[in-house]
């Protein structure tokens, strides 16, 4: 059995009182089973972001245990920031990376959501893969009024909570728990300055205008002064890193235009790099445990 | 820093009693900081080979334990088997994987080698990129005589240990230690089924013939009756599997023939494949660590 490895990204309204970032962390780092990867807090919109994985009963007891911490700190009646939020746990997204199916994650989601209420008392909504209806599977939708307009946006029986009772938490607001795919943030630069040709690729390779499921595209200019395609890969299960570039490299040449390079922007799994090399070299029943690393990683 | 990672793959001169086989396993198994990944055991050529893994440090304790055990319940002077062998704790390589450089392995099995001679009084070799000369760099070259023939080998100072004195251990004969890229059993099935083709590509493809350095190569009949490429390419570092299958597929080309398939079989360091994709996909700084699996065997 492959080790089982869940992702974990909740965002908490607090970005500028460091000891409060650092207690709900600590929860994190001394829950056995997780390991916490990232701390990001961001002062302007007065929010962080952490990164831990682990296997779902684990993340489950971390995310919890740091929900519990952050409801004890902050006080959304007197919170301000840029960034739109709904509560004190503002958001808790579980991401399946290795040896657990996304139904896994959807009902730790919603085993979650009934721990948050059960204990913590505060509603919770899901959202994503684990959203109840359409309206719900995306976060701004769900956001849309924010902490302030909660208690009103609750009261239409359409924004019922899909846990706990239809009235915010006093100092905690809501909370959104749900799971999805990991992103890809995947940019592709061109051989040209000439940003229209990347804006045009930009259009024929995203979902939105008629290219690739779960692409989000744009044509910007790079760091360096290319046309860049800058993507979102959404769900490389269904939408591989490999089509994106291969379709992008189609377009492109209908302009005589080239890829230069490409560049993964941050974290990638890695089935999504497995991926290519099995497109690339047409590998013939090739699993993930004969690599030596990936076969270390088991049980 | 990433996780070290070495991987040892000792040949002990025992495939037939499963007691013996199973010491000398067990001494690896309860060495701790490494992990114990296969045990082979070949009857005909009465002799087992074990692939463990761990740091440079771990692998050398267990890797001398196991020698330890090995020459307290195998007598070479009445060991029969199809293989050639010089001794009871045979061959000892050392395979750097990931956060350890060659340099430190070939340091480690002259370490390992001296640890060998001062405890058990094995005379010992050091072979492949460890080998002291060019003579001594081919295990076949070093285990011609075999273990019959090596008192009056070690006579000969061209032959004299490079730890030790020249004589055979009574019951053990010599160990031969070294370090050694990973070897990658790679296949490529051309869309034929006359091997012809195989046997000219292979030609091409290989370094004895012209070819790429670090390949050898040869045109077989595959499982399912496609014309196959069958290689070992015995540096990734230097000569990657991508360059392997592109040139194979030029080769092919030109008799009309395209890749079908092509197959990894055993184990592929993740690095090997990391390469895949950064060359098909043009990547641009890609590091290992941004693939979340491999951020998580960091230390």
């Amino acid at each position: 059995m492959p080790q089982q490895l869940v992702e974990c990204v909740p965002n908490f309204s607090e970005g500028r009182r460091r000891d409060v970032i650092d207690a709900i962390a600590d929860e994190i780092r001394r829950t056995p089973g997780v390991r916490l990867l990232d701390v990001q807090a961001d002062e302007s919109h007065n929010r962080c972001v952490i990164t831990f994985v682990g296997g779902l009963a684990a993340v489950k007891t971390a995310a919890l245990a740091a929900s519990r911490r952050a409801v004890e700190r902050i006080d959304m009646s007197v919170h301000r920031g840029e960034h739109p939020r709904l509560g004190a746990v503002d958001v808790i997204p579980l991401v399946p990376i290795s040896g657990v199916t996304m139904d896994e994650c959807i009902a730790a989601a919603m085993d979650l959501g009934r721990q948050i209420w059960d204990t913590l008392r505060i509603p919770v909504y899901f959202y994503a893969e684990a959203a109840s209806r359409p309206e719900r599977r995306r976060l701004p939708d769900i956001r849309k009024g924010e902490y302030e307009g909660l208690a009103q946006k609750m009261v239409d029986p359409a924004w019922a909570p899909d846990v706990g009772e239809p009235k915010p938490h006093p100092t905690a607001g809501a909370t959104v728990i749900g799971a999805r795919r990991p992103l890809i943030a995947y940019n592709i630069n061109l051989a040209t300055d000439d940003v229209e040709v990347a804006k045009k690729v930009a259009r024929a390779a995203r979902e939105s205008s008629g290219g690739l499921l779960n692409v989000q595209a744009m044509g910007v200019v790079s760091e360096d002064g290319r046309a860049q395609v800058s993507m979102n890969l959404l769900d490389y299960t269904d939408t591989p890193v490999y089509r994106a570039f291969e379709l992008v490299r189609i377009e492109a040449a209908r302009y005589g235009v080239e890829i230069e390079e490409s560049e993964v922007v941050g974290m990638i799994p890695l089935d999504a790099v497995v991926d290519a090399a099995r497109f690339y070299l047409r590998l013939r029943d090739f699993r993930r445990e004969q690599i030596l690393e990936a076969k270390l990683m088991e049980e």
